[in-house]
């Protein structure tokens, strides 16, 4: 008998699981409902299309007609599921209800909109969808001041896509930092500094506390102060979407994303659901650092759950892991990345945390176009255990944030990795000793203190 | 009292070995004592100074001058050890006899020279300090003609570099490819290929069998064959530098480097010696893959080993893992890496190997700028445990292969890599899956069949 598998979202978790479900099982009949126009593209991307480094159309690796053709898949584009049936295991869409034997939510998350008035004004805008940036891309013509609500990652990198785009700048931003959950002070106020050198504005330590215009927005208010605009970009964090999954009965955990097993499986009243698998935006995952459950909210996080969600709605019996959910950015010249818990999480979680920094280059000191790198490790006080890292490089940042990454998922002691690791050497690409192991050393130097 | 160190050699291993010692102790009167003119420079450029990259000037980074000045290490240049007695504790060098409470053996590696006739010719060069380069560079000027005996990386790089700056270039190599010891078959000859499209030409299979002419080189044979030359380089691998620990009656191994301990101290008759540290090309270590002794002669390792010496000759008690000793070169616009065992090695060692490859890019696919690469990771058929992996990159390839060589380090399982291991994401820096996790799942595949 064909197995029935439906998958609701067309994102990375989503498209990724569809794939994977008929790689693992050909005969298998895979459906995708989703409500998106567009497929098979990573919103992260938005903000270089903006800025113009590439065309809407680059970023759109597949149509429908392509997953048909190569891959037998049917996706159902501009399509909202209105219900969903665990118990006669039926999806409704168009006012039909398709029957499955396994079924995906991918449903992915939201932009949260702060709950003040004025944020369903005209030129008020969010970043999550190509529809979202062809929108922006609009407005941007007639528009020459900007307010971003958010130094958040996505924040930054839309200051300075319409920075680079020549608009006035400005970022606001409630906490005392940029980046603030992810990036400790000292490496976000390089950043900051940085995006101030394009002469992109920075407000912190203010909420947003209001929204004005009649029609479209002309201002904003953040701590008694009003910032002028013609434009207003939401980037203030992603909320599961729980539609789906409340519909389904599952439970959904303390941060608000739906709890799953290392099979991404979910759970209804505890009980693990069989037929039903959950990845990417949605879920609420195990913490790699031991800190109990975390929102990971990345493409990549969203790949990984996705294939084995993909894998397993088609019998098989793959696993995905707690996670360190590295990230990393390119802002201007400079790659900025992180794994693990910041310092501002840590001590959420009640850790007591030291750290060690080096500074080099990621060339040999001598040899042209290094460029500077700064690496930050954090590690628990009292297990001396690797929990965190993060990583300031003019290139090359990503492979070294993976390979702390790796380090901090095995539960390594910083003692243990500066007795084993080892880099790879060539005066065009290295240090002789690489910036990451001297920043440990620097780390196993303060923990003896 | 001021405890007196003496450290025997300047390379990565002696002159890291001493600034640590320094740094544990700043009492202590440190003392190196070199045969060679220079300190303080990586032998790893030399290539692309010959190639025209960088001078000799930029890449030496301090003379004895700023040791003296700035760290307070007394560095003897030019001056031979004549006698190393381990019962008085004293080493002789210029007549006179240094007393000394821990001794630092790094005293490298010298390149092999082939026991054939005419390898004492004129023209006839080694790659290994800045003198041997000066002398190339000087005998590049009437040259045309350049034969590089051994297609490792150091021969490879210098075929480039010479290429580069107009000659004809032939390289031999003994075996049917190049990078035979740590690489893949697979992996060589896409590199071959590249070299090729220079230019290059390989003469494989064919040992060097004779140099011939008469002050001069004139030609080599190799097979039967002539191949004319005015000058050729040796690039024919590195032995160990033993007269130093000879004089001290320390166990030499079965691979020809002296034995030693985690904390780098060597043996004598099978026991401990306590006061002597022995680091860097000189060395026999423990592989981290539990194959036995290896060799690693790679400036990193030496650097690492050379700061454990250091420290423990100043009374610390810090260690030195076994090692998988990556390595990286560039070759034109090319970056090619390599951790652990190659299939070659494996075989040697009786190991049965499965390996996973995938083939990608080293940003999103659709970003601009992005490269082709292609990861090949190699495990254990019995355990699944990860042993090897290659790795050819248009950029980025360092960082990737430090996060490879971590999880082989800690001994990690195809299947628990695959189930645990995260990378960071952003379009202009990596795919949102990384080829690594592509070709460790790829790995998986095969390790099922």
């Amino acid at each position: 008998m064909v197995r029935k598998i439906v998958v609701i979202g067309s994102g990375a978790a989503g498209l990724t699981a569809a794939s994977a479900a008929k790689r693992r099982d050909p005969e298998a009949d895979v459906k995708v409902f989703t409500e998106d126009e567009y497929i098979a593209y990573s919103p992260c991307v938005i903000p270089w299309v903006l800025e113009g480094k590439l065309t809407w159309k680059d970023i759109v690796m597949h149509d429908t007609s392509f997953y048909t053709r190569e891959r037998g898949i049917d996706i159902r584009t501009g399509t909202k599921v209105t219900a969903v049936d665990g118990t006669s295991k039926t999806v409704t869409a168009d006012g039909t209800a398709y029957e499955y034997d396994a079924l995906v939510v991918a449903t992915g998350g939201s932009v949260f909109r702060p709950p003040i008035t004025g944020v369903d004004l005209k030129n008020v805008f969010v970043v999550r969808t190509i529809g979202n940036g062809k929108e922006i891309e609009k407005a941007m013509k007639g528009s020459e001041k900007v307010v971003i609500a958010g130094a958040g990652v996505i924040g930054l990198e839309m200051a300075l896509s319409m920075r680079h785009r020549g608009k006035d700048v400005t970022v606001i931003e409630m906490f005392d930092q940029v980046i603030p959950r992810i990036a400790d002070k000292d490496i976000a106020e390089h950043v900051q500094r940085y995006l101030e050198s394009f002469g992109i504005k920075f407000v912190l330590n203010e909420p947003m506390s209001s929204v004005c215009g009649d029609a479209e927005v002309k201002w904003v208010t953040a701590g008694n102060k009003k910032y002028e605009c013609d434009m207003l970009i939401l980037a203030t964090g992603v909320r599961a979407n729980l539609e789906i999954p409340r519909m389904l009965g599952l439970d959904i955990g303390k941060l608000g994303g739906v709890v799953v097993s290392n099979k991404m499986q979910p759970y209804r009243d505890g009980k693990l659901v069989d037929d039903v698998f959950v990845a990417g935006d949605v879920v609420q995952c195990e913490s790699a650092v031991g800190t109990g459950p975390t929102m990971s909210q990345l493409g990549s996080t969203a790949v990984k759950q996705g294939l084995v969600a993909g894998k397993n709605a088609a019998g098989a019996d793959a696993v995905s892991g707690a996670v360190a959910s590295p990230w990393v950015t390119v802002i201007g010249d400079v790659h900025v990345a992180g794994t693990g818990l910041s310092e501002n999480l840590a001590a959420q979680y009640g850790l007591k945390v030291v750290s060690g920094k080096a500074e080099g280059f990621t060339r040999a000191r001598y040899y042209p176009g290094g460029k500077r790198m700064t690496v930050k490790i954090l590690a628990d006080a009292d297990t001396h255990v690797m929990i965190g890292a993060q990583l300031i490089a003019g290139e090359d940042a990503t492979g070294r944030i993976d390979w702390i990454t790796e380090a901090i998922i095995q539960g390594t002691k910083a003692e243990d990795f500066l007795a084993h690791a080892e880099n790879a050497y060539c005066p065009p690409t290295s240090m002789v000793r690489d910036v990451v192991i001297s920043a440990v050393d620097d780390l196993c130097n303060n923990l003896k203190r």
